[in-house]
């Protein structure tokens, strides 16, 4: 490891886990990272979190092939050192680093109501940093690919500073870095977009991370019933700890379960939350809701050949579906908020996190994630 | 005419309007009006606004064909008599028939979001009463079927007493029979559901009644573009009094019209509301709201076998999508308020009234409407 300290950079020694190609076991490399350039940020990793968008890229089934890739993108870490313009965060500040940014000046930061930054926003398919449309991994001088900003799989990565969450020094990383995706994803969606009110029914589809998370802030928010829907009915044990009352898998009937839940709920949930990326679990988290006020919204985030399909009628009942990324939560303003909840116990990270292993053993935590084994998996970047 | 007075109720000598079969001119008739039976109220109908649902039913296109009926929805009247149990309104009362209802006892009624009553929400295929699943209207013996709950081209009907909305009766029943439905259906799809806070940018789409009422309330809203979109050119100039500041034209373009409202608006409008009842222009009508805050509104009822698709992206990147009935105002709470809104020239309803016949040549209000000349046609029932 390079032992050059700051202002000067330095750009090669740093072990990262590169996915050479397309669900082939990532490879610990040495790899040079460069110096940040204006409004970049160079920053240590001390833990990441595999969340199961990295999976979905290293697979690359449905998605856009994009090798060899640093990928990673749930993490927590320190500021080493800062670009040009950075006048934000300085060496030494804790930092989350987020897949959609907050560039704080178009028209979406400036609403109240949108995350979705016009400069920043998630770009899957964009390998590079957007100042100059270059990597800053490299490895013997070939440029490796950056994964949607963050590229947090290396020891040091370089990040765009509207791509960094600054937050309290005395959060322990090991736990707040599940915040930088999925958890908030999830809790946000609930909170900032479903808003049930007190006494509730809600149902969550999918309960993996996002959907705990979604259950988790139901849960908050004191619903009355939180049903989760899963295909795998061992995920409903796991699930009662986030607040989960009643479970439905839809293999066990024979017609759409959005017509079982109706019956279950007296003609339909008041909200329902969309975690799965399965488009007839759209239509179905959508067509469950009760009609005159039931609210869909969905989460995961689609193949790119996905149709909702729906009788509009079922708008002009009375429903609504919305949509949203990362739980609504714009990510230098809101995320510092989410990470005191967790440090006033308003909302219970630890459960979330179901197994550890050092960054050596990063193709274990894959492995846990496909065999549906994990929730989190922590990845200690330490040696 | 029957000459009898209250209590006692006439059961013959009425004139009413029957559409004997689908598409066939109404034939003015002399039928029995029974007395109103349990929670029911027997109203004189002073006038009727035609609107295009009862030219929908009347042509049955698409439409369960269910004839002989009496059509007519959107009238103002006194009421003549109640029946057992009514104890809201008394002979005397001005009302509107509404096309749905308001128990006050179901969930629905109970909530404060929705307006779709679970015991008198619109059934377009239930020709009877509901306390007795007869019809209250007949011809030498055999039965006439009800429409909307409401058979409003009738010198008397007969109407349940939670779709009839008491007004002042103060209120000129010429012109304030119009809020029975159009008006208020398009005026509150855009102030009770589109919401679109001052000086945003609004799309209608469809400018006949309906249409137009949404861009009032946009305008009321203080909106400051509204966006008019039509197949005909020549509804734009009456369309300026509405409000509405700019016209686009879908046949004038040879891309999604949504594409086209998007780059006029840098990235779509805030808010958009549908009321032709077609499904490409639902979907446009979506697809034309910006990300990150934009709010579509569905209002024209779609036919039985309309899909509404899209991809789900449009919502996960900050897109909503809701539908409403009748503005989602509560036909008894709200409608008396929308009267007053009338009353203190908050409202304005005569720029919707372009024509007016007599009872005699109901007909001719259905050529105006056919001929796309008419907003509202009034048809005074008194000779």
């Amino acid at each position: 490891m390079c032992s050059l300290t700051m202002p000067a950079f330095c750009h090669f020694g740093f072990a990262a886990a590169v996915a050479w190609e397309a669900g082939k076991p990532l490879v610990i490399e040495e790899v040079e990272v460069a110096p940040p350039q204006k409004m970049e940020v160079r920053v240590k990793i001390l833990f990441n979190s595999l969340c199961h968008t990295d999976v979905n890229f290293w697979e690359a089934k449905g998605q856009n092939p994009l090798f060899p890739r640093i990928l990673g993108h749930e993490a927590g870490g320190i500021v080493e050192g800062v670009g040009e313009g950075v006048k934000e965060l300085v060496p030494g500040d804790h930092v989350l680093p987020v897949f959609t940014g907050e560039c704080k000046e178009c028209a979406h930061c400036k609403s109240e109501e949108s995350n979705v930054c016009d400069l920043l926003r998630i770009n899957t398919d964009r390998g590079v940093m957007i100042h100059d449309g270059k990597s800053r991994f490299s490895k013997e001088g070939k440029p490796i690919y950056h994964f949607v900003g963050t590229s947090t799989f290396s020891e040091y990565t370089v990040v765009h500073v509207g791509c960094l969450a600054k937050i309290n020094p005395l959060a322990p990383l090991d736990k707040v870095c599940v915040l930088s995706c999925g958890i908030s994803t999830g809790f946000g969606a609930t909170l900032n977009v479903a808003k049930p009110v007190k006494g509730s029914t809600v149902a969550v589809f999918g309960l993996g991370a996002v959907g705990l998370a979604a259950a988790e802030g139901a849960r908050v928010s004191g619903a009355s019933r939180i049903i989760g829907v899963d295909l795998n009915p061992n995920k409903f044990e796991q699930a009662k700890q986030f607040g989960v009352t009643e479970f439905v898998n839809p293999k066990d009937y024979n017609r759409p379960v959005q017509e079982v839940i109706a019956e279950m709920t007296d003609g339909g949930v008041d909200r329902s939350v969309e975690c799965t990326a399965h488009i007839d679990a759209m239509i179905s988290a959508f067509e469950c809701v009760h009609d005159g006020w039931g609210v869909a919204v969905l989460v995961g985030a689609p193949s790119k050949d996905a149709v909702f399909k729906t009788h509009p009628v079922n708008f002009l009942n009375g429903r609504t579906l919305k949509g949203t990324t990362f739980g609504n939560y714009k990510p230098r303003s809101d995320i510092p908020g989410v990470v005191e909840k967790y440090m006033n116990k308003e909302l219970e990270l630890e459960k979330f996190i179901t197994h550890e292993v050092p960054f050596a053993e990063i193709n274990k935590a894959l492995d846990y994630m496909l065999e549906g084994e994990s929730i989190r998996c922590i990845i200690r970047m330490e040696h």
